[in-house]
């Protein structure tokens, strides 16, 4: 958002959250509250752009998404009526942000990961509910391309994360969690953390500035096949929280929920494809990355509590 | 709809089309032109209902679906919309019609088919478009039932046919065209048919009787899962056509349009699950209905012509 103001661009943003609700409101946008899962909101929400950058969904981090199956496929209404709306209105260039939750979950049972390339998604066996509302529409955005010639792009997003995201709550994920759970940690002085599963689980995590410059990129580009669009630096748990903790100065004793939804097992991007068609990947570090994160975060949970 | 009306039911009948393009019309039941792909035209047609038979989608033969893939996909905002729609108003129990479509097209290439099982549908790769849609749809339904206790069924029909159906205009199915076809070549006296592909791909074909008692028996039924709802006597396109030549007594020249779509190779309904479930599959012969369905399309053929 910040990134096309820059650039001079008009943009309008839509949120379906009442604005004093949103983490960014920028005063040279256009900032509308609208409920894209509706079709005239989706149609007026259109209107007049020739870029559309389509990155509303119900989501959340794995708590969510494994309590919320049905809600989450539910997103296809907004994914359906703005790829509608955008055709309607002669929208030039179409973004759809999916997700590595489209990967078959029998490939990510270890946590020595093969990163995942692009056709690992089939045969499909995504997570349950969100990975397929994420895969229906990629798929539907090949057709709209291919039968209406809407021109529309995908990347799969692998674990963004960043300042002004979620960070409590119940919808936010790992990174978030991880630095709001140190922050209140490193403030009450109680220094022991919570942490779902082993902490052996792998990932990899893409910071938000990575994840801006890559969409606009892929918007641009003339891939017609989603790409995978994340980090390649592959951590544990376990290792995200050492990380945190070294950006805190403290260290926490670990209490290991056995019972707490994980998703996969391992996880990472493979970024052969993006590199080859765009000579590019993801590249901010994690450590960089958290330093700013964890430094916003602690900012909110030393606001929160007055 | 004849068969609920006799069981004493009061019916509501919902369409896109305009009245007069409907095949049947029965007075007796509220008959209603609807778009149920609007989420306020699912939310009246579902009002004050118990029992919900969800069969409407954009669909066609093979020559229809493989040429709108994005239109068939569409279908999943009636879907959904009709699901929230029949969970908002309470209905008791909701039927939706999935499709033998959802299976994995690398489990049917082969003309001596191994018929399918429900889990063949897993890991995933439905037919392009339509397939997609069905699959979503009924995962959906499976969601909605366990995160909001809306009592769905799905049963995966595998090519309906029988009288009171399209039989022209592009998106009639092989029983049908084939009925036309032969029809046309007995009243012109020019005995050739054309035939999509070499005619030895294979098929089950079920009687609309056997698909009305069967889905019924679905939805009263406790299967959360998806079941086969088709008939398991497997023939190939030109074994169809020798069946029709027999009813209408003429014999044509076959003329094999090699370069038409054809879809799988072979598909048979595996009719085990259904079995032991309900005792029960459908059991009406091709024979038997296409005799039905010969008649009637004969007449509209006959009636076409003036």
């Amino acid at each position: 958002m910040a990134d096309l103001l820059k650039q001079g661009k008009t943009v309008r943003s839509i949120d379906i959250k009442p604005q004093d609700e949103w983490y960014q409101v920028h005063p040279d946008a256009e900032n509308l509250q609208a409920d894209l899962s509706l079709l005239d909101a989706a149609m007026s929400g259109t209107e007049g752009a020739s870029e559309v950058f389509m990155l509303a969904a119900d989501m959340g981090g794995m708590g969510f998404i494994e309590n919320n199956k049905a809600l989450c496929m539910l997103s296809v209404l907004t994914s359906t009526h703005m790829l509608q709306a955008a055709q309607a209105h002669g929208v030039e260039r179409y973004f759809y942000s999916s997700s590595a939750c489209v990967y078959a979950a029998g490939k990510q049972t270890d946590t020595a990961v093969t990163a995942l390339v692009e056709a690992d998604a089939y045969p499909a066996q995504p997570e349950d509910g969100y990975g397929w509302e994420k895969l229906f529409t990629e798929r539907m955005c090949r057709h709209f391309l291919e039968d209406y010639g809407l021109t529309t792009r995908v990347a799969r997003y692998h674990n963004v994360y960043g300042p002004e995201g979620t960070w409590t709550g119940g919808r936010e994920k790992a990174p978030a969690a991880v630095c709001r759970k140190i922050a209140e940690a490193s403030i009450s002085g109680e220094h022991h953390i919570d942490i779902w599963g082993d902490g052996e689980q792998t990932r990899s995590f893409m910071y938000i500035d990575d994840c801006v410059q890559g969409s606009q990129m892929i918007l641009a580009g003339e891939s017609p096949e989603p790409v995978n669009l994340g980090s390649s630096e592959l951590v544990s748990i376990n290792q995200l929280v050492s990380i945190v903790e070294k950006i805190a100065g403290v260290s926490c004793e670990r209490h290991y929920q056995l019972d707490a939804p994980q998703g996969v097992r391992g996880r990472n991007s493979d970024n052969t494809l993006i590199n080859e068609i765009y000579g590019w990947e993801p590249s901010i570090t994690l450590a960089d990355g958290l330093a700013q994160t964890y430094a916003w975060v602690y900012d909110q949970v030393k606001r929160s509590q007055g």
